[in-house]
């Protein structure tokens, strides 16, 4: 099956809920994990919620990271969509993984741009 | 089955090709399908590629829509992710496969942030 994108689906569950609500945190991790796993930068555009909540993006030369943030709920949406095969998407996961603190996380990788051949 | 949000994945092909490759007309697209669904627009971001492609997010207060263009092919990957029940992302859909004239598109429908209760 040859695909044009990988894009996967993180659910994170159990996080930190300051971080969750620390956009600039939140900015620099994503950040990070674009650069991690060997992306092209080519902006970013974060929003502060009231109450609560961060939405942040990453539009990458591969395709973009998305981050939507619940602190009240220590829960965070994140998607990793690249495309390519200079970018190792995986490595996003752990590093986000790690530094939003979350106890329960789960993942789904969908195929984007399967073409008839 | 209660969600924080709902992720529609679109994969729109049989596009027109000049169109996929028109940041303008794609700009133009997105926000026109995030007023339909009456979102409410925080900022955009579009990149054009060389030698071809556009790329694409429009930041909304209920999350996100994104698309990545692959003239060449004639497909578009599309993500139309809402929170709240004040928007109505099926409606985007109709408008961008229209506006895209995609001969042959699929959606699938991933809730997100489902969390224990």
């Amino acid at each position: 099956m040859n695909a044009l994108g990988k894009h996967l689906l993180l659910e994170l569950k159990g996080c930190n809920k300051e971080v969750l609500n620390d956009i600039g945190f939140l900015k620099g991790a994503l950040l990070a994990a674009a650069d991690e796993i060997g992306a092209t930068v080519l902006g970013e555009s974060f929003y502060q919620f009231a109450p609560q909540g961060v939405t942040g993006v990453v539009v990458i030369a591969e395709s973009h990271l998305v981050i939507h943030t619940w602190p009240e709920y220590g829960y965070a949406a994140v998607d990793i969509f690249t495309c390519g095969n200079s970018v190792q998407p995986e490595k996003a996961v752990e590093i986000l993984v790690g530094k939003l603190g979350s106890k329960n996380h789960s993942e789904i990788e969908m195929p984007r741009g399967i073409l008839d051949t």
